[in-house]
């Protein structure tokens, strides 16, 4: 397992789906996932979707500036922090932001978000 | 185990020790930890200690704007995210950074730094 393309590949495929499709991120999450977005505590995966679903946008696109993982525990586990910025319809400026995601092997042979950590890091 | 209070007091502790006396950090690392600081991939705690005894400046002051925290695997493992700006001495505007840390419970009661990953972020 190589930390990098495992990371590589989930940044890839979680933004491309969160802008073209957020209601699909369901299937990266499981009951026992967590969300803090911008301080609010959200648990679960249809929660945590119908959260990101109701954000007060229909459309928006990331640009990710920089991608960093470590392999973590337990085996298997990784954590990815991403920095970037995100244009949301309607807003002439992007908003920066960062994030962080722990993603734990599953028997299938993937990986599933245990934890998600998103702030806005204001200028 | 509360991880609010995990996150805070290790937060307090952490930046308190990096402003007065970035040596003493060493105590918080094992052979294992990892730190990732700007892209640069370092591990090991006397490694580590060394990369941040050798970053460009003598004085530094850290400002804190947030601290998010979850519980995550391996059991009492806590996972804090960071964003806050660091006023360097002898420049004029601080700088904004965002981190992240994944702390191990020990067999001692405490907690070791396995995962630490930091970022600039660039205006």
């Amino acid at each position: 397992m190589d930390p990098d393309a495992v990371a590589k590949a989930f940044v890839e495929h979680y933004y491309r789906t969160f802008d073209s499709n957020r209601q699909a991120l369901g299937g990266l999450y499981q009951d026992g996932s967590m969300l803090t977005f911008e301080g609010d505590n959200i648990q679960g995966a249809a929660a945590i979707v119908a959260k990101l679903s109701s954000l007060p946008f229909q459309q928006c696109a990331h640009a990710i500036s920089t991608v960093d993982c470590q392999p973590s525990g337990p085996p298997g586990g990784v954590l990815v922090f991403v920095s970037g910025s995100l244009q949301v319809g309607g807003e002439q400026h992007p908003l920066k932001f960062s994030q962080m995601f722990h993603l734990i092997p599953t028997s299938q042979g993937s990986f599933y978000v245990l934890n998600d950590i998103f702030r806005l890091n204001y200028a």
